[in-house]
């Protein structure tokens, strides 16, 4: 086998899902993943980490070998290695190494290694290849559509947070926990996401009606994302009518699969040639 | 009665639901088991369960009784009983009465008894069956049709609720109480879903600011999940196609307005005439 | 003036709502309300019952005389005084003053005055009579269109808090709080609504699981009554359109207002006179 | 030039934003009105405080000297000067900078000073002025459109409130922490929103079963306002009715495939040409 269609051949397996030995490399590259990801978890157990610790270590070493050949493979099999290191995955994929071998060298930047964390986003790589692309993509346009609406409410949440906790601040002050604005605008959005984790509260009674009235401007704005969200995926679902015109009648509205006018039974175009553009 | 009749009138009343019989067993059933469930509930409260622990034990027993009974008849009546035995109702049945007979001989075992509390579900039995149904019906296809948007939106928060989960761990550390990975992703599920036990919370200034990005989150992405159920309600309960089929091609599906055939183009029955009823 | 005419004079201004005298009659009575709902509240404050409690009793004297003379005048007044005895709104009423009569007699019996608060409801009576009537309607309509699902919603979140509360009971048991399955189907009340007070969390590792799915449950299922009430609102603020059909194409959906058939432009109906029932 | 012409110069580059010169204004602005709230927040942390009292408040005195040249410029180049002082924002103007003038007469009056986070009230008027403008519009006017309802709801849960606080103060009493009645209506209020600080909790069963009750309701009211907004949401923008005048009566609001105006039956433009820019 020549030099080339070996590269191609190891590119088609690594990045390509189409085919039989694609699909393999993906499914043991998804069971790795997972894998490691299972014993960076145990590993951070403390009564797991005093007795296995070692074990953990070579494991962790295992995967992270296997990675870098992948890592390396990647880089060998692309046709464009810098653009595929420079990208979004690619740095994921070399955060998902690094850190191991960091800990080599450094073995008090322990905390570091938990970056390796982020492997679990290496999942998403595989899986936004597959099946659940139409439906993941229906979510994604209908929040597109709505991103200005999305920000304006952030901004709104975030303008009513910082007001509302200078107001708690001013009332009840450093003696009941509030010992910063920056403290008070996190105690306001612990209440106003109805979150209410209770480790701060208000113990005057007009923080206490203060406080009231945040909950219920949460409870109640919780309602605008939603409905923002919801109206959007609605039109989105809805706009799967053909644009096509019956030759006969004029009249448009067909179903996607209608190959017949349904008001006058006149042949409409070839529902795959047509335009089937969402109105 | 011959042998045949008996067991046929038997399942009529116990598995059927039409005849008057069978809608009695059906209450009485129902009456058994919320009596059961209580006896139970109320055997759990120490100080109840100090001065009548004898009584429930008596009623528990007269209650298992009752439905070992109904089960034999079951197994005796259907006809496959086999498919019975096996089915998820069945499987509920035995679940129901074996726990009592388990705690007899090894009543060490008392706690494993609480499976009894999975009675509740075979009230799920009889429901199904009475008038609820088209509704259910409907929410359920909701669902069903949303099956993939609702999998990728807990995958999201799956993948979301381990990576914040891990940063906290990195910045609080165990001597704030976030001993572990595990323990940190419970945290951040605790508090993307708004719960805010309080059992936990972050005490470095770092900390609460992704805090209160985990709530801002969680928060804001409670939207996607009731906008996907909302449109798909949406569509259920405005699809209110024909069942009519095409007298030419017996392709059904049509709009309730269409006069023609939308795959062949032959004339429909009168839109006027013809049965609505939604699929 | 007759005693018959006396009685309707009366009548139309404690009953009715549509002269002056009507509408002076039921801002008095909210203005009262309201302030005998602030003297309630102030007395229950210690700090101010100390000081004020004598003040506090004759004002709650005076409004119960006020409310008094108010029900028997109603009594009076009424056409059927029976039935508006027996009414909602006449029990409300007579459960408004009784209290203050009975803690004459019974004065250990204070507590139970505080069904005075009960008058809160009155309020309604006078509300529902006026302007936004019919943007209630909108709202009770949508509301018992959805009865049978939020029905069956609230059947299946009461079985998953006993089936989920059963298990909490078994796994963390009365060591860590979970004394007995009613409080433990407490603590899945207050998880599964993401209320999350924290009196009552799970400690071990498994318990952490179950509450995590819990919430997770309960954090997702909320978007059920969402869809189906935005469902219904919907179908109802859409079902606008008039059924009625234009005399020279035949064809409907005209706007309500519409003189004109939108497609060939001949004369409809005039729409004070058409039927209007929604679709 | 004239001192009209200066006037006008600098009103288009203080109130306008179509200029380069307002747009670069707007920009510094929103940059000196963020660094301000910065300093302010920082400020209010006692560590930093300590160290750096004087810096910040140097820092402070700068920036109101800034924000008081920028008011007396607005005050002078407005065409009616009384009329932005009076107004909405022009307040807002003079209570950013008016505590820091304060502050040197009065000092202990410190806290008064946290008036100057309404600061970030400023931020508004720029944004407002610029992109987002539509959108904002959509969300605003759907929210007017549910005024009604939304009032409806809000009347309606706080008569819940009152009545569910009075119920668990009668059933809980002052020694469980519901000490008055005020007191347990903000009990309700952090129950029914779900917010759950857990500061106030019931002990006894009955409670319990109060706060329960108190939970499932207000977990499933929450899908009233996402229904209201959702559904008005929708209809705002489902209605792409066009702005075409009917050239006979001068009526718009005709729906976007009529082709004959609804109100007198003249015929309207071709709906292909005609401008359907929403209202």
């Amino acid at each position: 086998m020549s030099r080339h269609s070996l590269k191609h051949h190891l590119y088609v397996i690594i990045f390509g899902t189409h085919t039989p030995a694609g699909r393999a490399f993906d499914l043991g590259l998804i069971i790795a993943i997972i894998a490691s990801l299972i014993v960076l978890v145990l590993d951070s157990i403390p009564a797991l980490n005093e007795q296995w610790a070692e074990v953990f270590m070579y494991l962790e070493f295992g995967f992270t070998g296997l990675f870098t050949i992948e890592y390396l493979l990647r880089l060998y099999c692309s046709p464009k290695p810098k653009a595929y290191a420079g990208s979004f995955y690619g740095v994921i994929d070399l955060l998902a190494i690094l850190p191991t071998y960091l800990a080599l060298f450094f073995p008090t930047a322990a905390y570091i290694s938990v970056i390796r964390m982020l492997r679990v986003m290496r999942i998403f790589r595989i899986l936004k290849l597959v099946r659940y692309l139409q439906d993941s993509n229906i979510l994604l346009r209908s929040l597109l559509m709505a991103k200005r609406k999305i920000l304006i409410f952030f901004s709104t949440v975030g303008i009513l947070v910082i007001i509302l906790g200078s107001i708690i601040y001013v009332i009840e002050g450093p003696k009941h926990g509030f010992t910063s604005i920056p403290q008070s605008i996190y105690w306001a959005i612990v209440t106003i996401t109805t979150v209410g984790y209770g480790d701060l509260v208000p113990q005057t009674s007009i923080g206490k009606a203060i406080a009231s009235i945040t909950m219920l401007l949460g409870y109640s704005i919780l309602a605008v994302p939603t409905g923002i969200i919801t109206a959007e995926l609605n039109q989105e679902m809805n706009s799967h009518k053909s644009l096509v015109k019956c030759p006969n009648c004029s009249k448009s509205g067909h179903e996607s699969d209608a190959m017949h006018c349904k008001y006058c039974g006149s042949e409409l175009a070839d529902p795959d040639k047509r335009i089937t553009t969402p109105e």
